[in-house]
């Protein structure tokens, strides 16, 4: 496991869009953008359960992120890890997502029958890159 | 070949940033974000020569690509697809994006022996997706 560098996680705590990328079931490559998070040791994301990245991340959990720095898109963090679900607390924290990206106490983009997913990332390499 | 949405050519003709995953060796997955650029028919990226996604790209074309509408980022252009390396135009091209991203007539980045690569990904399937 690889520390999170100070610079990386100043990043982490701005508004920042990360792209997760994994792997689908034929090889593949999928990318899509997320909200991002970070604790003492992981990187975290959202997502909901059936979506094509929780399946991808079930099968297969390698990850790969990119954060662009939102004050300047020309310094990235970037994370490869290997990523573990979490149901528990999921839905309390969407909401807490919705707070740090919207000011919203509620996460306006909720979908009928949905049941949100932490997923946590064990950083084997992070850095930035310019 | 999936033709680009009108949607999707207004969010890639702007100054958005563009996430590219690639497949490395192992099977893991790879994403950097870069400047895009789209003709007709492509949708085109520009990296050096022995960068980590061109040579998994060389190996393996697939290629997803993740571009949030800069003007609204919950709104992303997804794309599935096949990528081609050309290095002729190439150094021409990065002049061009810094054009269009930067206001610089000159790609201001360079490293000394770099190689530039026009990646022209032939899109399989190009949606919006909130």
């Amino acid at each position: 496991m690889a520390e999170i560098p100070t610079k990386a996680r100043e990043v982490l705590e701005k508004k920042a869009f990360a792209s997760v990328a994994t792997v689908n079931e034929d090889g593949s490559p999928q990318v899509t953008t997320v909200w991002v998070d970070a604790d003492e040791d992981h990187i975290i994301f959202n997502t909901a359960k059936g979506r094509l990245k929780a399946n991808n991340l079930e099968r297969d959990p390698r990850v790969s992120i990119a954060v662009p720095d939102p004050d300047n898109p020309y310094e990235q963090v970037t994370i490869q890890g290997s990523a573990k679900l979490v149901t528990e607390g999921a839905e309390e924290h969407i909401d807490y997502l919705a707070k740090k990206y919207m000011d919203k106490d509620e996460y306006p983009f909720r979908q009928p029958g949905e049941e949100r997913v932490i997923v946590r990332v064990i950083p084997e390499k992070i850095g930035m890159r310019g």
